[in-house]
């Protein structure tokens, strides 16, 4: 099995067995800070990437109408806890940032466990976890303990203090635009909101800022930009601030739970049949590794948004394990130990392998559409002929010559000759540098 | 499984265990009645039909031109017999109408067992049953009568009598008409010719009369044509008489052998994709019951003059068992045991599901194209968030609100999100009163 | 299974049996001539089919531009071999002319064993064969032995002797034209340039001169042009010659490797879904026989030229066993012994049915289109109906009359009613008569 290595390449400028430590050791970085949908977290974790790529800061007011939503107050905390009779923390921010419900509202009370319960969330079927839970649109405050916690707890008053605020400031958001030969646009989508959790979404974070380091390095034929924005609503947002120019978006793609050690998941835009549709399917089948390729479904990340009825953006999702079908999803169980820097590098490569493919997915135009041209007189073909069969380099050549004839891209040749779209891509060079393919303008 | 089940229905005026019966015993009281494709016989059916819903009979005279057919002269007969030389009656009418072949010709004679013998049709492989035999278009006479009952005749002289008239007089059909919101029909065929037999065709007809009186007692959208015909010459002459406003039709349904017990069968139109196909497979595959759905094929039912190339129109068949697929069909064996109440009423339940899709069947804009409605803020979505999968309430809103762009009917929406069509449709309720989704007109 | 049978058409000149002697006999005539892709072996084979069929003959001198190649010099040659040291011929051009690499240089030189050996090409897995090797547009000469042979050459000096010439002469092509009703053409295509080879293409051109001379004989629809062409070289220069006109090719078909045992196989044209693509499976579906349907891959025989980007020709490719997937092809093992009469005669006989069904394949009016014509009336119908089920004579007519909308060949009805293509056609007959059907014009 070919498939196009893009660490094999000597321009790349990772070594093979590098990059996902790479990630890995940004995510760790990244790890701690509790990040919610706005505030300082956020803006702390954005200063973090920008060590790696120039990511512009981007700050929308509390308040600002985008589309049928509101850009809610700005949240921060500073401390939290359930103190005992006897003033111990028995729940403590500072040993997990997960322990607070997102957003919670401030408070500092005293009340009995009977009282206190009604706010207490755990998982019983996983009962070393810490769930991780938010209330972004609704007035509530909550601690999140894992149920072994929960069952120690006795009877008795408790101190409760979150010291949390929600006033009018800003939602944040961080965008990297890399211009390409093209207006033409690929975005690559990340939310960057979610606390200490690792698979969801540290490992999407680092995956757009290694993919966009790696790029950086290179001519580009279309402009990329990379977002890093809070789920839902700093999608709802970018694409209020940005309506007008959403339609440069030729491809696009949300990147998030990359790191886990599961098969890989393309989900379709829901148009369906988009370029980047056809192109990750290639890249999959073509890979060794397990994958599904699944039906778009108004459900799951960004890419909600991106493909609303008003935008159907061809937007597609490439996660490893789905959402929801692992335990650890949405729990303390996601955390440095569940995600792999292998995984990483794997996730890392198939977005390569599938940029590196759309960049070069081009219409060429065989110069000789009568009849085939004369390959052995240009040195292409067999000197002695008669064997059964043409060697494979041929039949990519008579393919290639065959079906450039300006309604089929290099990917539809590769699907229509089952060849893998490198060994395509090296037939056009060859083809071209005898003047035997012009691209199409 | 949920299914819309229409007897759950507040506004039904039947109640579940009842109709299946209370078809059953019209069909009884229309069993002993010789009808044929004129005559009286069809009159008096019509006539006890019209206790049930106001039908207005139509008359085309014989000789009437109806595209390449004439209407031929009204059949009616008061007596026939085979008498051995004892003056016993070994055949008689009065027994079953199905022992005269209908639209024999008089006959009054005497003749040998020899003589008579071709004249004579039986069903070796089923001696105890009489066939039913026609010869509408051919002059000709015979007697139907079980094979056992054909052994048992002697040689010797029989006297034979067939006490027909074949004179100039009328087809006969009979109309229901019921006027919804839009002029726009959906048809409801029937066939009403057959003698003493019951799934094919007393079944269509009481499964026709009470699907008529269901919907008299509700809104509609639609107008509904429901037609009592005499089988090919009925449609015929029905199509002929009404070829210029058949445009309206935007539905159709054969509807015959509803009650026997096999599973269910629907036949699709010509077309192949209208929407009753769709929509009957729909119910069909969201039901708990076997059914087939077969191809479009030029034999069958009134279906073939709907579906003549002439006028294409959308109209398919609902059977349970198909015609030619059971023993007992066209023969005595076709009997009221052969029929049960409970198969009588689940086809009448499917009929009223298919119904009720077609009238909900609109197109919806979503109010809030761009990106996702803020279904929160409305008391339509979780407050505590975080948990691995939405609800299949909240999923079955975000697929409403994505599909809804104006391409998408409530049941594509609902074959795209392999929901069934209630919750679909239960769903659009809740999204119109939150002004989320308007019909689009 | 009902299928056309051409031999046992009485209008038919071949008696079942005999065509396939015949064909083989022909084959057996032209297996001893030395042909290339110009030179006097050619010349001599289209005089030896002009004994059957008129050919015209036509020359391309040497050096024309056609498309991207040049017309090669004229091979032609007289004798060769290898003499070892006592001066016995131990490879002999006299008995097998597949000892010389096709279009070899002429040379004359004495070199040793180990000099020779860059030269000698052998079949090492199959150690009896003489391979058949060609070098027409390389300067090179070689040798041709079974692997045996090789072993058998001791060390020492040998002298090596071809007498060929390359010098400006011409490419030679036989051409048939054989004037239809209509300018619309079908093509038959086989490659004539094989020296000693029987599958590949003495049976193809057996099968081309055959069904020139069936057709001859009778009334045609289309015309027909059969071309005996050198392979690839040989496609391109009469393209070239007829661009102007080739847009009145309404199928083809290139005929190669008919004569061997194994099944049939059909490679679609580029297009996929031409008439000829349906009417050859439709053929192939209704045969008892073992068959695939390949899809087009741009390698194989002159389908390549025909189907280039520029002209995209329906033309498809018909033949047993493909290229390359037998071990006899392009070796001595492809002789006389390989090929059988009764294998040629089976693929004369699906050419014809296939070549029949072009013709009969029009689009006729159904006369009647709103509802069904009486076909009683007409002495076309059961005069006592009632039974289960129409007879298929009768489905035969209730389809050809439904689809006979202009929308649909023969071949289109014979697909959706699943009859055989001629069960069709004689119904078409039948209707015609009764005047309930009209060619479309």
């Amino acid at each position: 099995m070919r498939t196009m290595n893009p660490l094999n390449d000597p321009t790349s400028s990772f070594t093979s067995g590098e990059v996902g430590q790479q990630m890995y050791e940004l995510m760790a970085e990244l790890y701690p800070i509790c990040r919610s949908i706005t505030g300082d977290g956020f803006r702390r974790s954005l200063q973090i990437i920008q060590k790696y790529i120039p990511l512009s800061v981007h700050e929308v007011p509390s308040g600002t109408q985008v589309f049928d939503w509101t850009v809610p107050l700005e949240w921060n905390i500073q401390d939290a806890y359930i103190k005992n009779h006897k003033g111990t923390r028995v729940v403590d921010f500072h040993h997990s940032n997960l322990h607070v419900v997102n957003y919670s509202q401030p408070i500092r009370a005293r009340m009995s466990l009977e009282e206190l319960k009604p706010h207490l969330h755990t998982i019983p079927d996983y009962p070393e976890w810490i769930p991780y839970r938010t209330s972004y649109y609704n007035e509530s405050w909550g601690f999140c303990l894992s149920h072994k916690q929960l069952q120690t707890l006795k009877k008795g008053d408790y101190e409760v203090c979150i010291d949390s605020s929600l006033k009018k400031g800003h939602l944040t958001y961080g965008e990297y635009y890399l211009r390409g030969q093209s207006s033409d646009e690929i975005l690559i989508s990340c939310h960057a909101c979610h606390p200490s959790l690792c698979n969801d979404n540290l490992s999407g974070i680092a995956l757009a800022t290694y993919l966009a380091m790696r790029l950086n390095s290179e001519p580009l034929r279309f402009s990329y930009r990379f977002i890093f924005i809070p789920a839902t609503i700093g999608s709802i947002a970018w694409l209020a601030v940005n309506a007008d120019s959403v339609r440069k978006i030729k491809h696009g793609l949300v990147v998030t739970g990359v790191g886990d050690p599961g098969g890989f998941t393309y989900k379709k835009t829901r148009q369906g049949d988009a370029e980047i549709d056809k192109a990750f399917s290639h890249v999959l089948k073509h890979s060794q590794d397990d994958y599904k390729i699944i039906d778009f479904f108004p459900y799951g990340y960004d890419e909600r948004q991106y493909c609303s009825p008003g935008f159907n953006l061809p937007v597609g999702c490439f996660m490893r394990t789905p959402h929801g079908q692992y335990p650890e999803y949405h729990t303390s169980g996601d955390n440095l130990d569940f995600v792999k820097p292998q995984s990483l590098e794997e996730s890392f490569n198939h977005c390569v392998t599938l940029l590196t493919l759309l960049e070069k997915n081009k219409i060429y135009l065989n110069q000789n559409p009568h009849c085939e041209p004369q390959l052995g007189q240009r040195g292409l073909y067999r000197t002695i002929a008669g064997q059964a069969e043409g060697a494979n380099r041929e039949m990519a050549m008579l393919w290639v010559l065959n079906l450039s004839d300006g309604h089929h891209t290099l990917l539809d040749i590769a699907e229509r000759s089952n060849l893998p779209f490198d060994v395509v891509y090296e037939t056009v060079k060859v083809l071209l540098d005898h003047g035997l393919l012009k691209e199409m303008v």
